[in-house]
């Protein structure tokens, strides 16, 4: 049997996030929900940051902010992910592995960039996405490193990648090879519209075992068809075995075996920017499960891992979660 | 004669910063002199690079803060410097642009990268450079828009330029229509080492009569070579009509025909990262200066808009500077 080298690995597009500041009335103008993620193509993506305002650039990636923020709490984490041979699939990759990720897959050289989402902040602190998949369409079966996956406790897995049929392939190996190695899986819904594109496939594999699954509110209730967060929660108690659910101020919830554990949320005084904020919850959670943390422990670190990073702007940790969480008595 | 459509307008490298945080010990690792501008190759950037941890990318350069500035408070100003073809020029590109500056250079396609600077940020807040000019050496005398030049109340120049001697002549020329087209000329002196690197020429020029020159405490005294601001300070009132030198929390001090007027700070609760303070400074000093306010006004301005930026990370305005000013009763 492989040894166990990482607490978790993930699998997820690898994006450079372009973040910039817009009100509300630019929102409507481009014509996107606020606080979801939108798949745009190259033309559009060009359009909207042709129109607005000045942005700053960083790594992103709904897994790949995940795992960065295990590294920061000093769990051992790789990634698994497609960037181009570019100067963002230079940006992403340098940003993971400094902060300890071991990220080996290839760069690619098709002429296709690197994934990138244009993230419109308003004034609330609320993001909106506009992602360009770009290169991450090319993550296939073959990419993966099955012996990586066999030698992490947990291997999550970001729902972003159901809207690419190409990696649908690739996650469902990864499953597999996961199981078949007896390790834990985990799933994060991503968004309530992409939770609406591919519902049924997601009822299934949830079904079929993950061992973890985490969804914000509008994603639980999409994923039921309910405005009843209650019946959406009472449902996926049966569906899964462990499911954390996060209510972005009202805290989250943790439903394991029939018991419903509460978080509360670490108080911020500024939403800067909510980029990532369910990306940092996960990679807490993540952290304190694979350590064979007490749940509740694991959803506290979750839920101060997310209020560090709604502090600034950027979905990547601007200090050590492990230090943050030593100064709050969560890990030792 | 030409009609003025701009407040300022800047010459400067078009550069994009990579910014991180590290330890003094890392600085000494990479042997550079905190708080200093490096002149780096490509292949010291890559291994600078390498080393660092994770960064964030937002769009810098000293005379293009400063101008970004001018237009966040409200004024008009232009750029002028040089960008590749590339996923950083565009980034340049968009973001000055987007505030509102005219910025008509087109970008070179020669193989050569746009500029990138590796700033390192130490607990203490303060930024150190290693910065690879690549397409900025670029900057020729034919890439000057001498009608913009003539249609500018005041011709901005960073002292960096000096670095790079095919820039020289550019730097001279549009000095030259600036001061034929009746306009008034400032200079920033940029770095301590850069002085050094650059004195007599620079003595020259401010003697030969550059209108309103920038400086910091251990610039002015790499100029004159000497370790006494107020000597230094004296030095410079006798060459130049107007000289402005910036002292970090010290504050400000404005010289004019013999009066000095003196510039507190703003408070500011977090240091963050200087990068970009004397810069912002210049911006705000500029924009009250080129507006007919008076030089104390145009000096709190200056000073108003420095704490903006120190408490945040990166060299552009994360606020409205106009807003910022208004609240401060400093402009209507």
């Amino acid at each position: 049997m492989t040894d166990l080298r990482y607490d978790v690995i993930g699998i997820g597009n690898a994006i450079v996030d372009i973040i910039g500041r817009c009100d509300e009335a630019f929102l409507a103008e481009v014509g996107v929900a606020k606080g979801s993620m939108r798949l745009v193509d190259a033309d559009e993506i060009k359009k909207i940051y042709s129109s607005m305002g000045p942005a700053i650039e960083t790594s992103g990636g709904s897994a790949a902010n995940t795992i960065a923020g295990v590294a920061s709490f000093g769990g051992r984490a790789a990634f698994i992910g497609t960037v181009a041979d570019d100067e963002f699939g230079r940006i992403f990759s340098h940003d993971i592995r400094s902060v300890g990720v071991a990220f080996n897959v290839p760069s690619v050289s098709n002429g296709t960039p690197t994934s990138r989402s244009l993230i419109l902040v308003t004034p609330d602190g609320e993001r909106t996405m506009n992602t360009y998949l770009g290169i991450s369409t090319n993550l296939i079966e073959a990419q993966l490193d099955l012996e990586m996956i066999q030698a992490s406790s947990i291997l999550y897995l970001e729902g972003y990648l159901f809207d690419q049929p190409q990696a649908k392939a690739a996650f469902r190996a990864a499953l597999q090879t996961a199981k078949t190695a007896g390790r834990k899986t985990a799933l994060t819904l991503s968004d309530g519209f992409c939770v609406d594109r591919h519902r049924d496939e997601f009822l299934a594999l949830i079904r079929a075992g993950v061992d973890i699954l985490f969804a914000n509110e509008s994603e639980i209730k999409s994923l039921y068809q309910t405005e009843s967060f209650d019946f959406a929660a009472e449902k996926a108690r049966s569906d899964t075995k462990l499911a954390v659910l996060t209510r972005s101020a009202k805290g989250s919830e943790i439903h394991f075996e029939g018991e419903t554990i509460r978080i509360g949320t670490f108080p911020v005084s500024e939403v800067v920017d909510t980029t990532g904020a369910g990306d940092l919850y996960a990679a807490g959670f993540l952290f304190g499960y694979a350590n064979g943390l007490h749940l509740e422990t694991a959803g506290r670190l979750a839920s101060l891992a997310a209020s560090e990073i709604i502090s600034h702007t950027g979905a990547r940790p601007a200090v050590s979660l492990q230090e943050l969480a030593r100064q709050h008595g969560l890990i030792s």
